[in-house]
């Protein structure tokens, strides 16, 4: 890493705490990554992404800023992507994977909350998150409550905005939530000083539909047998998506799915089973699930998660004479989403359904951060349809803390066997 | 209580759980409330209704289904109902507030979930509640996760409808809620066969304004020192309000005010604490906090909770000239109720300050049902709010379990002793 100090010292950072922060990245990852076998060249990029993330990104953002550009945190894949870089912001996904945030998350929220929400606030809080210090606006949406609730004191420390997504998917919900897109259009326009426009939106979409193509094309290799990419690999392509610069990062998606499709013709077999995680996202640097069941006789080769499939799953139409044509576009393809903060939520049982089939899986890990409620409550239905299908499916709930790992491996080992 | 159990038995209940339910009642009643000195006579009233809460009204319930009337289940005070009045409906509350319903709950539920919900699914999925038995339909709404999820699971054990509240208080939503009620309306009148009009919704709006002005004629009572009413007696009329017939109970309701107001000019002073209870709903038959506090030397003089004051402040507006006008007032008022899973919620912060001065209380005690997110994050701003104005505040966190009472009760002796 470069010497980015004085860099976070003008973004008013906690310079010692981000230094204690800063110590425990590169170990963990060098254990949990840097020692895997067989990894994708490709994958050099993503290292050095991960290396630099505090530094060569937070540059970037500097640098646009510098430039009278605008940087705004996100924190749900709810929030439209296509708005903000169409508005000419550099968009980057806040959600906090790391232990290291709880306890300053825990002095301003309850302990019994989604840990991936305590660390966020920690992370914004304790003045240790370079891209936090570095946003112009926050924007939330009232998708779960210990969001929701959270975001209100989030505003006590930084600019908030809040996107009010519908709880249902009826058509009215959909208007609804075009509405709504409208009105943080209005917001980001305020923001920025720019304009909307039919061109500037349309080169928006089309650049995050390649993007997400491109993490389609790196999903369908997942499909062969073997996997020629590990879980963790993939779900860290996946997280970095959230914050990169959106075209060097396709490019590099791209990249990595050649030499993989190279790679496929000459995977030997292997006895490992395949496994599907559904459930709660993985913020960075939360490997903690990935690397105790990729270290078993197992490999994950999809996830039915925010940090997965419902990233990237279904583009938004490029088709439209008019920009109200493409915002409604945006509505639709967004509220095609099937995050558990809806009722009913039909639509993720079939999908994971759909993707056990597809991804030819041996057993479903539904993943659930502790006290998240709507994701927990809806077990009970997906457990229910995977019964019906003759699926195997187990529940780990946990947190960002390490105590429970040796349960955890326990389980999945039990599970494996099993299946 | 008479013999009904050719009724419950056609109401498809299971007798042999619902007696050990039976059972249980009448002692914990016995200790908790007619153990108290010098009650008004007036609270007879509901000291019969209470004795017969699994009988002479499931009789009413289900004479007014015999002539082809409909009942109708609801679990908030966001559910208007004032409609189902009109509609010739029969809305009773259902929230569950009992331990004996947890375990079935969570057969089909996560432990780590808000006992109220938990309580209310078992209620339903172990058919020992003869009020879930009688409904027609159950109505929920998108308040907090927990609830919204429920009522996926309860619907598939009765015909549910849910009625989708905003998550936000800006004019838009008020609309959106009003357009909501009118879905609501539409769905109601398909049940009843009944049809919605001026005349039959004013009536209504009139006799459950006089509902409410009866409570609040309740409460006023409470600001005298001392208050003429102990607070476990007022949280009971609060709780029969939600399931009694509505021109009876405000009968009652003004009967026992009639004699409070009597009784005041002889009341002498005593040095019990003033206290404010604010936080999450007490459903029947939970009384815990109350009659624990009760014990110690202090009173709650009021609740700023849905069986408190958010249950009858603000009436609707009588004035209009189409039914449109009248439905616009009903979603005016009910958009008023300050419940935490609004964001934001300042409205609440506010109502607690104007509650603590007009009621002249000594500190406050916050409620938090377990795992009750919405206001369990919410708890941090009312803190803040009220130590800005010097008002003790306690924070309790608790379920139906009675483990804990040794615990809460050294916790508020302590905070009693403290103020």
């Amino acid at each position: 890493m470069g010497d980015y100090r004085k860099l976070w010292e003008s973004l008013q950072m906690d310079l010692e705490k981000h230094d204690a922060l800063c110590a425990v990245l590169p170990e963990l990852y060098g254990s949990v990554y840097l020692s895997q076998k067989d990894r994708a060249e490709a994958m050099n990029y993503f290292n050095f992404v991960i290396s630099e993330v505090h530094g060569l990104r937070i540059e970037e953002l500097n640098n646009h800023r510098q430039k009278g550009g605008k940087v705004v945190g996100t924190f749900c894949v709810y929030v439209p992507d296509e708005i903000l870089n169409a508005l000419g912001v550099i968009g980057v996904g806040l959600c906090g994977g790391s232990q290291f945030w709880i306890e300053d998350g825990e002095k301003v929220l309850p302990r019994n909350l989604c840990p991936l929400i305590k660390a966020f606030v920690g992370a914004k809080i304790s003045a240790t998150c370079p891209y936090f210090q570095s946003c112009d606006l926050l924007v939330g949406e009232t998708t779960c409550d210990g969001k929701k609730k959270a975001y209100e004191i989030l505003a006590e420390y930084a600019p908030t905005y809040v996107m009010e997504l519908p709880q249902m998917k009826r058509e009215k919900d959909i208007k609804d939530w075009e509405a709504e897109i409208k009105r943080f259009i209005n917001e980001i326009e305020n923001l920025t000083g720019n304009k909307l426009t039919y061109e500037n939106l349309k080169n928006s979409i089309k650049l995050i539909n390649k993007k997400r193509r491109a993490l389609k094309r790196l999903y369908e290799l997942r499909k062969n047998t073997p996997s020629p990419i590990s879980g963790l690999d993939a779900l860290l392509v996946s997280q970095i998506a959230f914050y990169d610069d959106i075209e060097r990062f396709t490019e590099n998606v791209e990249k990595l799915c050649d030499e993989l499709e190279k790679k496929i013709s000459i995977l030997k077999a292997n006895r490992k089973k395949r496994l599907m995680v559904t459930g709660t996202p993985m913020a960075i640097p939360n490997w903690k699930l990935h690397h105790i069941i990729e270290n078993l006789d197992a490999q994950i080769v999809v996830e039915e998660t925010c940090t997965g499939t419902r990233y990237f799953e279904n583009e938004v139409s490029e088709d439209g004479e008019t920009i109200d044509d493409l915002i409604r576009n945006i509505a639709e393809r967004y509220m095609k989403i099937n995050c558990a903060c809806f009722t009913p939520n039909e639509g993720r049982v079939e999908d994971i359904i759909r993707l056990a089939e597809e991804y030819k899986v041996d057993g479903v890990v539904y993943y659930n951060l502790s006290f998240c409620q709507p994701y927990s409550v809806e077990y009970k239905r997906v457990e229910k349809a995977l019964k019906d299908k003759n699926i195997p499916l187990i529940l780990i709930e946990t947190d960002y803390s390490t105590e429970d790992v040796g349960q955890i491996k326990t389980r999945i080992e039990a599970f494996l066997e099993m299946i």
